[in-house]
C-alpha cells in the first residue's frame, strides 16, 4: 500500500509502521536519517544522558541500538534545570505474546523510567490491528490484554505508568484532542506522510490522531491536570517517525509542546537484516512464550546464520558476523 | 465544497448536510428522491400511520413537510406485531438558539415518540461543528449546552429520552461501532457520497461514523443491553440522508439493522424556498430566542414577501403564495 521510503532506482528500502524491507544490503540508517529528517545521536548526547542520570548509559545507546533522535536535547536541558517530563511509548497488539523485538522499547523506556524517575504512559492501539487486521474488536482488546502482561513483566513502576487500550481509554479529553489535531491534517497531508490510497478505507485515515495525542498531556487529566506544557518524550523504533512527524508538525498550531523522540534501529528478523522481526510472519520472530523447544526449530529450520556458502569457504573465512542475526541479538542484549 | 446534488446544464441545485441551495424554481424534491434513492412518503403510508397510532396524523404529515422515508413500512410492520423500535435525532450545535427550522425535526419527533411510546436518542454533533465551523471546543460544547435546553422545551418524554454530546459520550461501545462503521467505508466512497476534496482535513473524513452510529442499539449499552437488533427510525431533514445512505450501505456487513428514514424537506429562509433558514446566516431564520421586535426588524429587512413587483401588478395579482415563506410557515405550523 505505502511507499514511503522507497526510492527510485535504488534498492527498494520500505519503512512505515506498517512495512519494514529493504534490499540485500540491509536497512541505510543514515539515508533514513536523512529522509525522516531527524537527528543522529552522537556520543556526546549519550555522554551528557550518563552525566545527567549518574549510571552508565543503556547498552541499547552504547551500542546504537537508539541512533536517531529529535529534540532529545531540549529534553535533557529541561531535566538539568530540575523541571519533569513524561514518558510515551506503545504497542499495537498483533500477535498473543510479545517477540524481542517488541521488548526494545519496552527494556529501554523501563531504563529511562528508572534513570529519570518520570511517569509513564503506554498505548495499546487495539483499534489500529482491528482496522489493519482481519480481527474482530473482541480479539484486539484480548490481544491487547495479553500483550499487556508481557509489558508489565518488564518491570515499569507501578506508581508512574498508565497503560491504557484505546477501545477502552478513547473518549472525553482524548477525543478532544483528537479532534483538534484531526482538523489541523488535510488527507493529502496524510497520503504524503503514510501512503493510503484513495481505497484505503476511512479508519485508517483517521487513525493517526489517536496515536498522536498521547503526546500531549491534557490527553490524561486524571495524570497531568493543569500541567498541558509538560514536555513529552518518545521511545520508539524509527517506523513510528512518521506519526510523530505529523504530531511535532501540529502541535504549536494547537498550542501544545512538540513532542521528542528517541528512536531505534529495528530487531532484525531471523532470516537477516533485511527486515525486522514481525508478528505478521512467526517464524521471523522469537516470542517470550516459545518453549526452548520451539526456539531450537525455528533457528534451525527459519534463521539464517551468516555463514559462508560452503563448509571450505566457512572454514577459510568463518560466519559474517555483520550480518548474522545471532550475533547482533547477542550483542544487543548481553 | 461539495458538488453533490449539483447536475451539469441545469440549475444549480446543492443538497448536502453542509449546504442546501437551489435556482429560483426553489428545490425540486422530485428530483431530490430519485437522486438520493429513498422512496415517496404517500398517502395511503400517512393513513396507516394514523390507524396503528389511532390518532390524527401530525400536520407535518398531513401537510407534506414530511415527504419521503426510507423502510418507513417495516417499522409500522413490526409495530403492528406488538414490537417496539428506537427513535434517532440529533442537531448540529451552530448557533445560540434554534431557529423554526430547527425546530421541524424536534416538534414531529415528539409526536413520533408520544404517538409510538418509544424511546429516543438525540445526538449534538459538537465535534461536527468544531470540525466544520471556526469554533474551539469549549465553544461547541457550550452552544450543545444551549441548544439542547431548547430541544427539551419541546417536551420529551423524560423517562424515554437520552440526550447526549459527542465529546461527551463518544468511547467505548459508541466507539468501537465507529471504527467498525470507517473499517466498511473507502475514502473514494465518502467522496462520492459527501464531495470531500483532498484539501479537505482528515476531521471532516473522520466524521461520518460518528452521525452514522447513533442507528445502533448496541451504541447505548445502557439503555438497550442485550438488544443490539432493535430497529431504529430517523425522523430527519432530506439533507441529512448522505449520512444514512453510508449507514444503511455498512449495516448489514457488521451485523446489524439498517435504520429506517423519515425525512422532511427544508423549511425556507425569510428570502423564499431556494434555500433553507440557516444557522450561518442569521438573517435567514427567526430565532426562538428573538424578541418581538428583532422578529419585525428581520422581516421587513430582510424577508422575501411573495408581493409582486409594483404596487399595481400587486393589487392585480396578488401575493404569490407559493413563494411566499410566511405563507408557507404560518401553513406549515397552524
Amino acid at each position: 500500500m505505502s511507499v514511503v521510503g522507497k526510492e527510485e532506482g535504488e534498492e527498494q528500502q520500505v519503512v512505515n509502521p506498517w512495512e519494514v524491507s529493504a534490499g540485500k544490503g540491509g536497512i541505510d540508517y543514515d539515508k533514513l536519517v536523512d529522509q525522516f529528517g531527524c537527528q543522529r545521536l552522537d556520543d556526546a548526547l549519550v555522554a551528557r544522558v550518563a552525566r545527567l542520570t549518574a549510571r552508565p548509559p543503556h547498552r541499547f545507546l552504547r551500542r546504537g541500538l537508539f541512533f536517531a533522535h529529535r529534540d532529545l536535547n531540549e529534553i535533557l536541558d529541561l531535566y538539568e534545570r530540575g523541571e519533569r517530563f513524561y514518558l510515551y511509548t506503545g504497542r499495537g497488539p498483533s500477535s498473543e505474546a510479545l517477540h524481542l523485538g517488541h521488548l526494545i522499547p519496552f527494556m529501554f523506556t523501563k531504563y529511562l523510567q528508572d534513570a529519570f524517575k518520570v511517569p509513564l504512559v503506554i498505548q495499546l492501539t487495539d483499534d489500529e490491528k482491528f482496522l489493519w487486521k482481519n480481527l474482530t474488536v473482541e480479539e484486539s482488546k484480548r490481544l491487547a490484554r495479553e500483550n499487556a502482561k508481557d509489558i508489565i513483566a518488564c518491570g515499569f513502576d507501578v506508581e508512574r505508568t498508565f497503560i491504557f487500550s484505546d477501545f477502552n481509554y478513547v473518549g472525553g479529553a482524548f477525543y478532544e484532542n483528537m479532534v483538534k489535531v484531526a482538523r489541523c491534517v488535510t488527507y493529502n497531508k496524510v497520503v504524503g506522510i503514510f501512503g493510503f490510497s484513495p481505497e484505503d478505507h476511512i479508519g485508517k485515515i483517521s487513525f493517526p490522531p489517536v496515536q498522536a495525542v498521547p503526546s500531549f498531556p491534557s490527553s490524561f487529566p486524571h495524570l497531568f491536570s493543569g500541567n498541558d506544557q509538560l514536555r513529552c518524550l518518545i521511545p520508539c523504533a524509527i517506523d513510528q517517525d512518521p506519526y510523530f512527524r505529523m504530531t511535532r508538525d501540529v502541535a504549536p498550531r494547537i498550542g501544545y509542546q512538540k513532542p521528542s523522540l528517541i528512536e531505534s534501529r529495528f530487531f532484525p528478523a531471523l532470516q537477516g537484516e533485511n527486515t525486522k522481526m514481525s508478528a505478521s510472519d512467526p517464524n521471523s520472530a522469537i516470542y517470550v512464550t516459545d518453549s526452548v523447544k520451539e526456539i531450537k526449530t525455528k533457528v534451525n529450520k527459519y534463521a539464517f546464520s551468516g555463514g559462508q556458502d560452503s563448509i571450505e569457504l566457512h572454514r577459510k573465512l568463518g560466519a559474517n558476523l555483520d550480518v548474522s542475526p545471532f550475533f547482533i541479538t547477542f550483542s544487543i542484549f548481553y
